[in-house]
């Protein structure tokens, strides 16, 4: 591949998104359109509490690798967005009131007995390109966010729309995210665009991009199977 | 829990194969039971390459910290099962000649282009977990080995009778394996026996077995789920 201008590098990254991102995959579908039972949107939400609850670990190896007060300060906001300030709840918060909303036991979700082994390996994958790829490589794959407000605002207005079950108080997770994710986007995607300086470095921004598009996919991929179709958890896992 | 004897965690272990190893997955059923199509056996050979071609890394991270020159030379076999002497061939090599034999392209194959990314998480967690835990743990979790003679001759009597595009040269990876796991596995037991020797330790070694189940138990059902039921290979996997 020949070197891409930098509005190019950002024309093929959207790209895949469109390709890749899971805002395509059918149990996105099926979950905002109202067309999972309360026992399958628990399956969900207890899964992805273990993506939530590894995010920050992968922002903190991320941090301790970059080289400036500036951007350890710039990454360090996704830090307070997800663990909190100790007065305002953060992300890993916020997602356990949503579990509590769907009446699954606070104790069980954190204790990640029930799990998907498969949750487990994705984001875990997902911890370790962070720690041990390039710095480069490590933020393209944030980049995902450029994509997420769409399926925040489908997901949020589906389910209400859809599910009883569900209030503006279960969702409150993802509000603050509407506005966090493009301003975290603005500056990861600017840093990519500045670093990505040969066709090398900018294949491997695309892979990263693509390898976190695969893996968000590969979650979904899993609930569906084991709680839709066919409808088989894997031993020990949750059974609604 | 209160210590076992060592009788007692064998039973411990067995009782875990029998609840969790993927004998008991509806897509082992399927294949063994001539119900798959040719495309569907494809994908799954060229999904368990990369589970085969992984299995020498796993074990010579694990022989590098064994401390004796007889643990070393005990674990070194296992080297020379599946990477071959330059003569004989290993596993990895006649895995190779299975995909051959089911036409898949050779370099295909080894490119892991269109590996389902779920594989791949799968298969690193099991390569990471070897060379992160203790070395009773990562001994502890090739015993999914007491279980494979029986899902060896399931599978290979299985696809002989049942498909036309199977014949015993195309199976000549599972004949040595049927010797080689047993001998893989005195050692491993005893190993695991004799020095899990605390109700913690046994605890380690029952859950590094649940771990390796799992994590086999998940690659089946990302092959089911993308090309059984519902049928839904992830964008860019293999398409048969």
């Amino acid at each position: 591949m020949s070197i891409l201008s930098p509005d190019g590098l950002e024309a093929a990254l959207r790209a895949i998104g469109e390709e890749r991102y899971h805002i395509h995959h059918p149990f996105h579908h099926m979950l905002h359109g109202g067309k999972l039972t309360k026992g399958q949107v628990q399956a969900w939400a207890l899964n992805r509490y273990y993506y939530q609850a590894s995010i920050p670990a992968k922002d903190a190896s991320l941090l301790a690798r970059l080289p400036t007060p500036e951007l350890r300060r710039e990454w360090r906001r996704r830090l307070v967005d997800h663990d909190g300030d100790g007065v305002h709840p953060g992300g890993v918060e916020r997602w356990l009131a949503l579990t509590d909303g769907l009446g699954l036991d606070r104790y069980h979700v954190v204790s990640l007995e029930g799990l998907l082994p498969a949750t487990r390996f994705a984001v875990d994958a997902y911890v370790r390109f962070v720690r041990e790829k390039t710095l480069l490589e490590a933020i393209a794959s944030s980049l995902t966010e450029m994509f997420s407000p769409n399926i925040i605002s489908q997901r949020v207005s589906g389910m209400l729309r859809n599910y009883d079950f569900v209030t503006e108080q279960t969702l409150a997770y993802f509000t603050p995210r509407l506005t966090q994710a493009p301003q975290d986007v603005a500056f990861a995607l600017s840093y990519v665009k500045e670093h990505a300086d040969t066709a090398e470095r900018q294949e491997q921004v695309l892979a990263a991009l693509r390898f976190k598009c695969d893996l968000l996919w590969a979650q979904l991929d899993a609930l569906h199977f084991a709680y839709v179709a066919p409808g088989l958890p894997p031993p020990g896992a949750f059974r609604p």
